[in-house]
């Protein structure tokens, strides 16, 4: 060591990542360790180890155990929004094709979670953090729903509850065609219908 | 004690249970230690100790700390059921009146459920227990739903995929009046709208 070059500030092997992109390769590292060794795995030190940092590292980007997993589900919702915003805006005008884009999407999005994102939920449930994040995205795919069926909505309005019981169909419909009781294209079908059936109500 | 009068059988002060009634008992005095002090504070050990027991009988009821989590939510599950039936059984023959007995006895037994059963459920989060009886719940729920509604379901039938998408809107619009989020009386004219336009588009 001592024989190598010195420079003004000590020469680096290691490239130097900006703060966002340490923060997606710790997610990374820890997305991986709870697909291969389960969520009871993912701890800070282990997290570092595996991500070859120092340790102050991982807890000045996390803190807890807590927001390295709330970390992670906001991430994975980030990923969902932005592949049903892009999906969204690549397709036609029509209610039938919002509506149809709004279903595929959001079914395959859970579908392609992997085990990964149940874990997470299942380590945070109870948690107040997760309890915030998830009201938070619920509410924000509420808002770029309305937005998205805007155009079609009629003069008897959509209540914020119908956009409740359209995010619940939403999600027990994905589980359920992640376990197997029904299809996925069952899944979207319904869920289409349901969006449909909201629409129509508020023309009649 | 030794001054107490001698009998065949060993004189016993404390009433004998059948297993039924202790199991019953013993549930009852695990609800008030949730609801006191906390899902946490919720171990075998001090069920027995709570409930005046020797620990056998608590280990031999429960095995253990999860199959005692799933007991108190299985009992919750059957008093819920148990009230869905008598409600669907007292009211008139209509589509409406079924509906909308449907729709706001699932929010009440939500809103009444208090803090007890949430902690139960995130306690139990991602256990294999609760996914089996969460599941045997939902099917059975389904199930009553499916012969409430049989004499108004139209040609077109209604797929199993329609009532999970139900189940969820019934689940998401409870939460959502539990947490403020919407009014109960909304989540229930919600929930109502979409069972009777589930039945309205199997006429169509």
């Amino acid at each position: 060591m001592s024989s190598m070059p010195k420079k003004g500030q000590a020469t680096e092997k290691r490239v130097r990542l900006s703060r966002e992109q340490r923060l997606s390769q710790l997610l990374e590292v820890a997305r991986r360790l709870v697909r291969d060794e389960g969520t009871d795995a993912l701890t800070l030190p282990r997290l570092a180890e595996q991500a070859g940092v120092a340790k102050p590292v991982v807890y000045d980007h996390f803190r807890t155990r807590n927001g390295l997993l709330t970390a992670l589900y906001q991430d994975f919702d980030a990923r969902q929004t932005a592949l049903i915003d892009a999906a969204l805006e690549g397709s036609a005008p029509g209610l039938e094709e919002k509506a149809s884009v709004i279903a595929s999407s959001y079914v395959e999005c859970v579908l392609a979670q992997g085990r990964e994102i149940p874990g997470v939920l299942a380590a945070l449930a109870g948690s107040p953090e997760l309890e915030t994040v998830k009201r938070d995205y619920q509410l924000d795919f509420i808002e770029r729903c309305r937005t998205a069926l805007a155009p079609f909505i009629g003069p008897r309005g959509v209540m914020q509850a119908g956009f409740w019981a359209m995010l619940g169909a939403a999600d027990t419909l994905s589980n359920a065609a992640a376990t197997g009781e029904i299809t996925a294209q069952q899944a979207q079908d319904e869920l289409y219908q349901t969006i449909v059936a909201m629409i129509e109500r508020s023309n009649r």
